[in-house]
């Protein structure tokens, strides 16, 4: 399987829809741009990529969970615009260009993010040929997997412990709020809007949540690892930020065998699967192989 | 009618469900904290307050709409939040209280208004008792009113336009986005909720237009002409901060006599409803009468 294509196709495919969400004069033109910009800032679209590849794994057409893709890429961005901010982690630089309040300032920031929140259940309501009843609990579990229940409330966590971090157990309960709920919840409700019987979804709920929290032990070690090309901000800024890693935990090597053996565990997880499911196989690996 | 106690009534019924919305440990614990510092910090709770009054000129049951009155009253905090720290209006007070970022930290005063918006629209989830199709639809209608496209977009007009507008025309059209939406949909949403009928929602959708503009103008009169006990917050902060208030462009008489006319064209609207109506009517009145 050639990834880098699989990526690219998924890709497009999100940034199309992306690029028209907004085309309408309903949305007042500086917000537009503000959420524009970093929507179009690029990234790596994991969470888009993870919905289109659990739809596909299901066999069914990865148009059925657009709108979900989307919501999910604009709930990430909302909280890249808001964790740059000075008053969270004050970046200057994001995928390698100006942080949004560098560019827009930091009352628009706000905004913008905020928007994007707003923005992203609008968008969920547009999802077709589905029970309005399923619509609803994508609803539910978005609105779980961003919030306080959530990514947001992994943040506060992630605050409250700036320096104070002691047990694997301690950063594996922050990043699974702040990070692991919105990449477990792509391949979740994806799988809901698609028919996914019980057991398929109780497989693909552990897939979710084992790659989830890989992908952050990963990011701990590119933090460390990687040079500001590839990844596209400060290198080390954690670590300037006195936030606890994985890697401060674990080392490099503890860190990177712990990451492993989270692919070794999603892998088996949808081992059911037949080859539709290879998409989210490459992208189980992929987490611990890219390079940014 | 006894306004006072009819408030009273619903404020209370409000506050109940607002009090138990966080009670697991669900939430993490100081950002619960700040969520729950600003959502009973008190206020009128307007918007709540036309929901109920709403359902109940429809002859329907208030429980019926609680899940929607309480979204409805955290996206509002959510703004207020948002709106009061330094990098917006930079307010030290709201509500006689210190705001959310003098007490809790900038970080989390930020994360304390994410959190607010998300947990609305999972709090819409849980209306009982209606077709899912029209919950979807009341997803919508608030993610249009609090987003990009209402509230949000109206704060970015506001940015915009400091100190810069010069027509009733633009500072409306401002209004219409920013404060107008957020409380046009209690009652529209309200109203789809409780099976109206095109020709009711078509009437109350006037109502609402109506009272949300006149209540914008008594706050900018108010703003001026209010003391610091009555608003509880520090008057002539939007003058302060430059902004263009109705006051400014038709002088405190003459906004006095828009608001009075916007109050009559909102009665007007619902004329054909009977005395279970007869709440909506009296906060209508209450708008411009009241003192804070």
């Amino acid at each position: 399987m050639d990834l880098k294509a699989y990526l690219n196709k998924y890709q497009s495919f999100l940034d199309e829809a992306l690029l028209s969400s907004f085309a309408s004069d309903a949305v007042p033109a500086r917000l537009r741009e503000a959420m524009n910009y970093s929507l179009k800032a690029g990234g790596k679209r994991v969470r888009p990529v993870l919905a289109f590849a659990t739809a596909e794994a299901l066999g069914a057409a990865p148009q059925k969970v657009l709108p979900l893709a989307v919501a999910l890429e604009m709930i990430h961005t909302f909280s890249l615009i808001h964790d740059d901010l000075p008053a969270m982690d004050d970046d200057d630089l994001r995928r390698g260009k100006p942080t949004n309040h560098k560019v827009f300032g930091e009352a628009t920031a706000i905004l913008a993010g905020d928007a994007l929140l707003a923005e992203a259940f609008f968008v969920l309501t547009q999802l077709e040929g589905v029970e309005p009843r399923c619509i609803v609990e994508v609803v539910h579990d978005v609105a779980v997997a961003s919030g306080a229940r959530g990514m947001t409330g992994g943040q506060q966590l992630d605050l409250d412990a700036t320096g104070k971090v002691n047990s694997t157990a301690e950063l594996e309960q922050i990043h699974r709020f702040k990070t692991g709920a919105l990449l477990q919840v792509p391949v979740t409700a994806s799988a809901k809007l698609c028919g996914a019987s019980t057991q398929e979804l109780a497989k693909l709920t552990n897939y979710g949540a084992a790659v989830g929290l890989a992908f952050q032990i990963a990011d701990d070690v590119l933090d460390v690892t990687g040079t500001i090309e590839e990844i596209g901000k400060d290198v080390g800024s954690d670590r300037d930020n006195h936030k606890s890693t994985y890697v401060d935990l674990l080392g490099i090597d503890g860190a990177k065998a712990k990451a492993k053996s989270l692919v070794q565990e999603a892998l088996l997880a949808i081992q059911g699967f037949d080859a539709k499911a290879d998409g989210l196989r490459a992208l189980a690996r992929y987490i611990i192989e890219r390079k940014g």
